[in-house]
């Protein structure tokens, strides 16, 4: 990731910009190497001084610091005993700081009081700077896409590994363990999210959590899975039908189907993520299912499982080549389930390249 | 939790606040019952919008309509579409609100700044409230004592269970699978943070991460674990040696458990946090060993599995009956490994109630 160091180091000095500190967990990996998670914003295991030009310093506590030693191999290592704060306020006057600039959508109301009282008794400008490694992560490197594909072939080989397994009368948490459990001896990280296994009425909540209650004959059963491999996320979505769907069923998959690839088919560098959204969502509308389809079509993935660019109709951002994002239209019917198929893909010049080979349950 | 609701609400009153925004999702279960989880501090399920007289609202979107529905039978429902605060812009002028509170430590810098031009376009003054409700979290009540004793018990049925089958040979990763699907199995939520199983050099990562290295025979290996039951959470270390420890090992290890007796020895309500991490830190810097010790001791458990009152020589707070802490003293050699004890423990005004009953390789 040297170059977008170099790239970020080149902004800051057009900008005026003395230091940057860079603390979520994501961008911190995407610049350093270095692989540890935060327990929530509030419980940072460490953060990135980069000054304009050299190396970067990585901040971190004591039980960091074998995993930043093997880690972030370009990265000048400082522990802190006391606290970020304290050790920036001895820090920021080796470098003659003048300007600080820190992340505004990870650094809490609370802590920016901190660092705005530290800059002020030192007499540094505080500056936000939104989203210019996010940016810069949207768009993925050849190696980054590697690893993609990796991730989502993993994935879909746990799948596959676990889907004849099924029977009805497994619960839901029997079969999200029967894939986290598969992930991981297959050498994921992790999930990269908890894996939603939902059916029968439990499915109309697109964020259901797998609960005990076993599966029965004939119903959509959503499962929406992915993980982790080398830091890389993939996210798919089957929904599937253990013993033969009713018409109803039948049709509700195949409209959402039409959807997905009406979306997939609009896919391409220069289209807006709201245009992606709006021609997988008009298929729906049609079928006067719009009020079921309430969440956006889809969303970058990468070193995080969510990420920009999102396909909304709140997006009118352009699509660049090289971004991933899914395509997961849905329909969910209270009290009756839901139906939800998610594909990722990787934006080109053309149109995309689809990054998911399964077909299960897709094609009725 | 309707006590605690009627408390804030009075607390309200009295500093002149109309409305308070509660989005930390602890905070949010602990006063609704909504028992979402927030997938990083950007994706948001929701937020309590808390009057200073009547029923709470509960502020969700689209996806957690069902579930918000049947938790937070408390509270009224809206949802929202285009966001919180195009939500809160129609909302705050229906409450005649002069004035509302924030978290500002689960507040974004960028959520603060969107919620500042909301309240000055509307004539609101927005006001910072800290720490009110983690502070009547820290004292738990008789239910929610109940619920801690039942997650502690069944974190040791499932270390109890996985135990006995341990072989050198397994790899870290495969145990922590193992004690991971028994949580689930067995009828936790989810692990209370990711499995620590940790044996050799590794072990001398406090927050180390399970690896394909397999176990060897004589080693220590730490095993740091916890779930959550009904939304309460445990957390308990053992370090374990399949075979005989030499005796170094068994040195280390009884150093570190004096450690912890000294710890639990010392808590009671009145003493403040530091003196009871002094007191187990006294232990081993008497043996040369404080600069292996390089954490605090310990750290109260509750709706989550690190929350306040810290056992830390920088806490200078008084304890309280009702509080749930860990005492956890460990030392660390690079490139040997480490040893970790920690149990649980209720404050009370004499002492202390021990909640963790299994002695695997405690007192050797």
């Amino acid at each position: 990731m040297h170059d977008s160091l170099s790239q970020l180091q080149l902004l800051l000095a057009r900008r005026g910009l003395d230091l940057f500190l860079v603390g979520q967990p994501e961008n911190r990996r995407y610049l350093s190497g270095f692989t540890a998670l935060d327990h929530g914003i509030s419980e940072s295991s460490g953060a990135l001084l980069i000054p304009r030009q050299g190396r970067p310093l990585l901040l971190t506590d004591f039980r960091y610091q074998l995993q930043a030693e093997r880690e972030a191999a370009g990265c000048d290592l400082l522990l802190y005993r006391r606290g970020l704060p304290a050790l920036l306020k001895t820090l920021l006057p080796k470098f003659s700081a003048r300007s600080l600039a820190f992340e505004p959508r990870y650094c809490l109301y609370s802590q920016h009081l901190a660092l705005q009282r530290l800059c002020q008794s030192l007499g540094v400008r505080l500056v936000a700077l939104d989203g210019e490694i996010e940016r810069r992560r949207q768009v993925k490197q050849a190696q980054e896409l590697a690893a993609i594909r990796r991730s989502v072939a993993l994935n879909e080989a746990v799948f596959q590994a676990v889907y004849p397994s099924l029977r009805p009368g497994q619960s839901e948490i029997e079969i999200a363990l029967a894939l986290e459990n598969a992930m991981r001896i297959k050498g994921a990280e992790r999930p990269s999210f908890d894996t939603i296994v939902a059916g029968g009425p439990n499915a109309a909540l697109p964020h259901a959590i797998p609960s005990h209650r076993p599966l029965a004959t004939g119903e959509p059963v959503i499962i929406d899975m992915g993980l982790v491999l080398d830091g890389y996320c993939s996210d798919m979505t089957r929904t599937i039908v253990l013993g033969t769907p009713d018409e109803r069923t039948v049709s509700l998959f195949r409209l959402v189907r039409r959807a997905q690839l009406a979306g997939l088919a609009a896919l391409r560098a220069g289209v807006s993520g709201r245009e992606v959204d709006l021609a997988a969502r008009r298929v729906i509308n049609e079928a006067g299912h719009g009020p079921d389809f309430g969440h956006g079509l889809g969303h970058g993935v990468g070193l995080a499982v969510h990420e920009a660019p999102s396909l909304s109709p709140r997006n009118r951002k352009l699509l660049k080549a090289g971004m991933v994002v899914t395509v997961e239209p849905g329909v969910y019917l209270k009290g009756w389930g839901g139906i939800r198929l998610e594909n990722m893909a990787v934006v080109t010049e053309t149109g995309h390249e689809p990054l998911n080979h399964d077909s299960t349950f897709l094609d009725l």
